[in-house]
């Protein structure tokens, strides 16, 4: 055990993740990209392939008291896949590993399990393997992604310019607002065997948290409109932190409109309701599925004729710095919690 | 939560893989074959793409009591990028993914990604990717792996054809004696706080359990030698399986050779230690990371020109079971704990 110890908490998850992987070169020809964006970029002769892993893990990542196997299947999925979409790729093979502990019957497992079919029904992804393991505490899942882009198409989170507009698609802080709710009610209801929530009303929200959409649309309407986005995300750590990460990777700053950020009318009113600020559960909530991007001002009428877009600011120079304008035309800092600059 | 249960050790590992998987289809062209070999296969156009991915929990897969940090980052590549040895491709990319609980420190990650490091410049592995999140209880890691392989080097387990010549890497069982030397040695030192055990003249059973070798030279040896295998399987589950899964696969059945099956002095003298079978350990003991696999039998002179492989049988028909030889000539029936037929 070595002398000295540093909390993970003090660097938060970018700092520890840069502190592990800085000093792993590449040698490989064929490693395009490596970490650093939605997803890795393996030249594979004729097109780019892409390649994303995540984690999830039960009791920090999910909650099996109220998320269901079945629809923890279908997100772990979309989850995945969406980091293949930002990259403006098709995302087409999945593995699956999970560690499952004695409390879990194969009946269980097949609810998770048609739960990943379906979104591969959904999205059309081939399950082409993992692994299973028992696990001392839970459920544990790992979903990697592989799929493909036409080398001309591919979209980093490097390439925004300035000027380009800032797009962002369906809504922002409903998937937050729906775990809200879904904590509220377990915590009413805690220590009660036949609990009868209270979700009517709520079922948007609820969606938005349980049974999230991949962005495959999205990326369809744009390739049909011909516009490859100079830069894209997958919002998954909330607007602020990801249009920071497409500011930091591509050399420049942003002014964003705080008016112009799409809020379901349902987030607003669950915002009320916990008094609670909407636009903070859209800025920093996360969870979203959606798809932050960029693309030159040139392409604005294609893009406003598309639907489910919403332009939200522009790029600027890196010297302006990243802004958020207010409705009465003031400016604030843009900053994201756990975020570095460095 | 579904009426039925079934506990997941009924099934057993093979049959809940099965029963979870058996209901999705292929969709996409680019899937050559999904789930049932060592790794899957993409047509990524003039190569195939090899895509593989491996769980690993604590209390389960290690235990850091003696699994230190570095070793565990440096043998969960080693597990990773022999799925890819074991198609005779070879592995390019890697991800990682990570739970950890508050007990470890930024201090002991960087151990464990300085194993991972090292691997990855032993057998020039690019980290192209991953994730980090929190876990309620100890570390949870999970490695994918991306390589290549030109389309007519490839080797399936389903490949094998009567009279092939059955080929084994190096000698098993000796990781399976090292762990339980290390768990004998934990036993003995429960609760002291400051243990000496004694490993002197075991450092090669140990060196086999906590800093295995991936199969990197075998593949490299059968290419310059103008070899392409039959069949080949990375060995984790132990000989019987692993040979078993080919002999399924390839309709086949086998004839192995009890007393030509590599096993190290070391292997032996420690079985006598622990009054163990060490022909029990080669065959079911696990966690080899060698290789089995089958060529024709014109190739016999090539292959014992290689060193460090053995033929320890030959592929029969399926009519003829798969049949284990002892010395004194009399058969027993290959079987191996888990393993299902259908």
């Amino acid at each position: 055990m070595p002398a000295k110890r540093t909390e993970i908490a003090e660097l938060g998850e970018f700092g520890l993740i840069e502190r592990l992987t800085c000093q792993f070169p590449i040698r490989n020809a064929s490693t395009v990209l490596g970490a650093g964006d939605d997803a890795a970029v393996i030249d594979a002769g004729e097109r780019y392939l892409l390649l994303s892993s995540d984690m999830l893990l039960e009791g920090v990542n999910f909650d099996l008291v109220y998320f269901p196997l079945k629809h923890l299947g279908y997100k772990a999925v979309v989850v995945g896949i969406n980091d293949i979409y930002a990259m403006n790729g098709t995302p087409e093979q999945l593995t699956v590993c999970i560690g499952v502990s004695a409390k879990f019957s194969v009946e269980d497992l097949e609810e998770l399990y048609s739960g990943i079919r379906s979104a591969c029904e959904d999205y059309r992804i081939d399950l082409v393997g993992g692994d299973t393991t028992a696990s001392v505490n839970g459920l544990a899942i790992s979903v990697s992604v592989a799929g493909s882009v036409d080398k001309d198409k591919i979209a980093y989170r490097s390439g925004a310019r300035v000027n380009d507009i800032v797009c962002i698609t369906g809504d922002l802080g409903a998937a937050y607002m729906g775990l809200h709710l879904l904590e509220r009610e377990k915590r009413a209801f805690a220590g009660n065997d036949s609990p009868q929530p209270q979700f009517e009303g709520y079922e948007y929200l609820l969606r938005r948290q349980l049974k999230p959409t991949a962005a495959s649309d999205t990326v369809a309407s744009l390739r049909s409109a011909g516009i490859v986005p100079t830069s894209m995300i997958d919002l998954s750590d909330g607007l602020a932190s990801d249009m920071l990460q497409i500011c930091k990777n591509s050399g420049c700053g942003v002014r964003l409109y705080l008016e112009r950020i799409p809020i379901a009318r349902e987030t607003h009113k669950m915002a009320e309701e916990l008094h609670a600020d909407p636009v903070v559960a859209a800025l920093n909530g996360g969870d979203d599925n959606e798809l932050l991007f960029t693309v030159p001002v040139t392409q604005q009428a294609k893009i406003a004729g598309i639907g489910g877009i919403d332009i939200i600011g522009h790029i600027t120079p890196a010297s302006t710095g990243t802004r958020l304008v207010t409705p009465d035309g003031s400016e604030l800092s843009l900053t994201a919690p756990g975020f570095r600059e460095q």
